[in-house]
């Protein structure tokens, strides 16, 4: 029997639900609508839109076929009834009804439905702080502020930016302004690194330094106190506990929150933190009331417990799960395990389930297990590093997430893609280790980094290697005394000699293939520090002084490779 | 206790397993055994080599920290000791030993074991007809032979070169040669189409349509007869039953087979193919006997049945579990799924699975779906066009494989990856259809293009949809009458004029936005064949007509890219 679905916001979600649920259920009726103007644009091209990548913003209201996704556009090729400018007051569950006022009018009405679909999406967190309301003050939300955003860097008005927090649109925003409007950008972020939550410290101090020598400044574990306006009452400086730093744009990137008032005044389940409660098929706790994207709460897939994931992809993926469902299907959503990528100039950061902290939180016992090496066969000329870090559970040796970097960006997600569709089975590192990855010398090594990976977290899950990542060597190298740390380098002599001549204290040096040999040379009663290039020729030798009777030894995981990339030559 | 491990083979898997036991298993000793002089090298570099990608081939040999993998090396880093132009004559199971001849010398000494792993690889097939030894013909097997061909291009005495077979060897070759030599190369295959076996018709035409578009000329369907030579012995044509074709340089790349000839004569239980059987411990028959690389013949995990894969990854990961078991270990090399990839100038080739005919071959009521999308979101700047096909079963909607095209390479194998990581736990097309893909448009589509390939494959399996791929389209269009096919392009207007007025009998436009309003115009008593830029607009008109009661609508997957992709504009 025909129905009458009612969908509230039309960004992603939405049509998404719409044009599935109409070509399962042709002679139902949609009526979708929207607070906006604009409807149905990649919100996730923004950052690119502001940089000039996308040269205009209608751009990310197209279609692939160069169509514009406007009113017209869904009543014509989809027969759906679009209203935009149109907020949805109130539902009345037990009517089946909802009210909307058309804005520019102030016209209300109340529309009877059949099922109704949530998908408001999130508005961004602000800053409580005095002066938050000066012009020159944005979040980057919608198309319509992004191209406020765009009018003025283009405008040439912009010489010096702040950036206030380091998640992938703050980021993301700092690459588009440093990058293609060459704006003096320092990004704000309260945490002690770059990416917080989503990456290890050791992965965000590479990945924040490459941003450093493209010439973002950055001042971490720092928080905003005030923004002082200038005469127009346009923003001037940004003022933290340390430093005032002048500014003409300031981009409040902290965060979204659900929009999900809607809902709650409704009396459907709401949780604490104010993501929509939704069943595996994403059902509200109204049978009738579906909803989904950045304004419910997800099952997390690792840990067991809600999780709050406003992402474009979870959010479209979502749209053809309801559109299904609302035409009688039984498609399910099961949860998430949280896969995110974003580019930061010449290098790609990605990811996927449990950083070691999110993991340490959760309850579990882990630990995380870092590899640097190329990313294609090491013969083949075009080629780059790769930085990979895994999480996995001591005891049953479970992947529990990963996380890497690398300058071949399709390249990195493609292995992360690759972890994360096996994340909900449980894998175990010595899965990875064995598993069958396309080979051939443009794209992979023989043995593909992934599977390097595994078998480097199993043999340190086995303790057969012991290891200390690049950022536990940086604070090793930087307390240390007289005669300690002992770093015994690995490598070949030609490659040692200038930090042997500069540390003599403390740089030592027995290429792995002598070092069967040269035992006698090492100190019996102090703790050895192992260090190659990428942490291969250090496993090497941690073997070998293991089964020569040395107690106290760690290799440096990812080697040198991983400590330049990091901190840069000690 | 310590034992003596001997392995007959130093290529790929060999060094491996002997470097995982040895840190296993420090006290224990390894002797290995090569017929050749140069071991350890990357084998599939070689194409890379002849094109001058890779300058010298002693870089194949090289570690990924600039060592060269010879005898010392082996000795030095990894306490294994090598013997080279040594051939391992005969196994005495029972005594547990070896014959070894040292070639140069023709010296004999037999050698105890322990333990024994059988890695003495493939050769190469050659074709029986006549002038086969002529000068100038060349299997591409071994950096010796590498060596020789590289010299004779790097010579310039090779303007026209003929390959046959278009396998991966063969298409790698014949790039090489085409690219970086400017040789005018032709590839004989005597199958209908490039990559046989390994991918379906219908992509292999818009490979090699790219391969064609680079000057590279295919006479496929056609079988080598005879070589003939020049007064110097040199070959001077190929001769096949349509044609003679002149050439200064031959490269026969018609496949591989196993070197078992020692196991069998051992009394191993060898397949009737040459394949030596293992157990998923990579035990032959014998218990004190491994074996694995191109010498074994490995179980696939879609078919169930036996599989002859030489593929230098597989080798390497064999050998890491073959090292494990060695040492009392119980590591297990389930099977294969057969994943792989190929560069082909700009185009990259990679599947894994099953293609459609292999399905059918092995029994299963299989089909296949095509997507061609861009690979990032189409707002991006810098995007490529990739083609995938989906092999599935009908009934179930199990994933039996998938294949692929693209011009960004990493992201097509990337896509590869996740399907094979997925694949022996028998995934379906709806699961594909919502799998959690890291998003940003840098990397992919909100909707990336695997849940889009599954959901159209879902669409299809229950009927929603009915597609014919390019080729088929490409089939219907030379078999043309006056007044059929009918074709529905459901593009805007101004994509179709240039068509319209080609082929007035044959084309019809109404654009998809106009259908449901102009039904009217269209012929009930005629097939309707829908075509649009990708398929999605055809999908939603076929959904239309579906509707409206037209039951003999079909609509070509992958819409005119694909048609254009294989066979250009009609």
């Amino acid at each position: 029997m025909p129905q009458h679905v009612v969908i509230i916001g039309a960004v992603a979600l939405g049509p998404k639900a719409a044009a599935r649920f109409k070509r399962l259920e042709p002679d139902s009726r949609v009526t979708m609508v929207d607070r906006g103007k604009l409807i149905s644009y990649g919100g996730c091209g923004i950052p690119y839109f502001v940089s000039g990548d996308v040269n205009d913003a209608v751009e990310l209201q197209k279609t692939a076929f160069h169509m514009v996704r406007d009113v017209e556009f869904f009543r014509a090729t989809k027969d759906v009834d679009v209203r935009t400018e149109t907020e949805a007051l109130s539902i009345d569950r037990a009517a089946k009804t909802v009210t909307l006022r058309h804005l520019p009018t102030g016209r209300e009405e109340t529309l009877a439905y059949d099922k109704l679909v949530l998908a408001m999406g999130s508005r961004p967190s602000t800053l409580s702080v005095p002066g938050a309301q000066l012009r020159g003050i944005h979040t980057v939300h919608g198309l319509e502020a992004a191209q406020r955003i765009r009018e003025l860097v283009s405008a040439g008005g912009v010489s010096r930016a702040v950036v206030v927090g380091a998640g992938f649109i703050g980021l993301e925003l700092a690459v588009a302004l440093a990058d293609m409007w060459d704006v003096q950008t320092t990004v704000v972020e309260f945490r002690d690194q770059i990416l917080p939550g989503v990456i290890g410290g050791n992965l965000a101090r590479m990945a924040q330094k490459h941003m450093e020598d493209k010439g973002v400044v950055f001042r971490l574990g720092e928080q905003v106190r005030a923004f002082e306006g200038n005469s127009e009452g346009r923003v001037a400086r940004v003022v933290t506990e340390n430093a005032a730093l002048e500014a003409e744009l300031v981009i409040v990137a902290v965060g979204v929150r659900p929009n999900s008032e809607l809902a709650r005044s409704a009396g459907l389940a709401v949780s604490e933190r104010g993501g929509i409660r939704v069943d595996e098929h994403l059902r509200t706790s109204d049978a009738d009331i579906f909803a989904g994207g950045d304004c419910v709460e997800l099952k997390h897939l690792i840990t067991g417990s809600p999780a709050y994931l406003p992402l474009g992809s979870l959010a479209n993926r979502q749209g053809r799960v309801i559109g299904t469902n609302l035409a009688g299907g039984e498609s399910l959503f099961a949860g998430v395990v949280g896969s995110w990528c974003v580019k930061l100039f010449d290098l790609s950061a990605a990811g996927t389930g449990l950083t070691l902290a999110a993991a340490q939180t959760a309850g579990f016992d882990a630990l995380c297990v870092h590899v640097s090496q190329l990313d294609r066969a090491h013969f083949y000329p075009d080629k780059g590093l790769m930085s990979l870090e895994l999480v996995a559970e001591r005891g049953t040796g479970r992947v529990l997430g990963m996380q890497g970097l690398g300058v071949n960006g399709d390249a990195l997600v493609g292995r992360v893609n690759v972890v994360a569709a096996l994340l909900s089975s449980k894998p175990t590192a010595e899965k990875l280790s064995g598993l069958e990855m396309a080979y051939s010398p443009p794209f992979a090594a023989a043995l593909d980094i992934l599977n390097v990976l595994g078998g480097v977290a199993e043999n340190i899950l086995a303790g057969r290697n012991r290891g200390i990542q690049a950022d536990e060597f940086a604070t090793l190298w930087a307390g240390r005394s007289d005669d300690a740390p002992y770093i015994l380098d690995c490598r070949e002599r030609t490659n040692v000699e200038d930090l042997l001549q500069k540390h003599p204290k403390h740089w030592h040096n027995i290429p792995q293939g002598e070092l069967r040999e040269r035992l006698a040379e090492l100190p019996r009663d102090q703790a050895i520090v192992l260090v190659c290039n990428t942490g291969a020729r250090s496993y090497e030798a941690f073997v070998t002084l293991a089964h020569a009777g040395f107690k106290n030894v760690v290799s440096v995981e990812g080697g040198m490779t991983a400590v330049m990339a990091a901190n840069g030559l000690p």
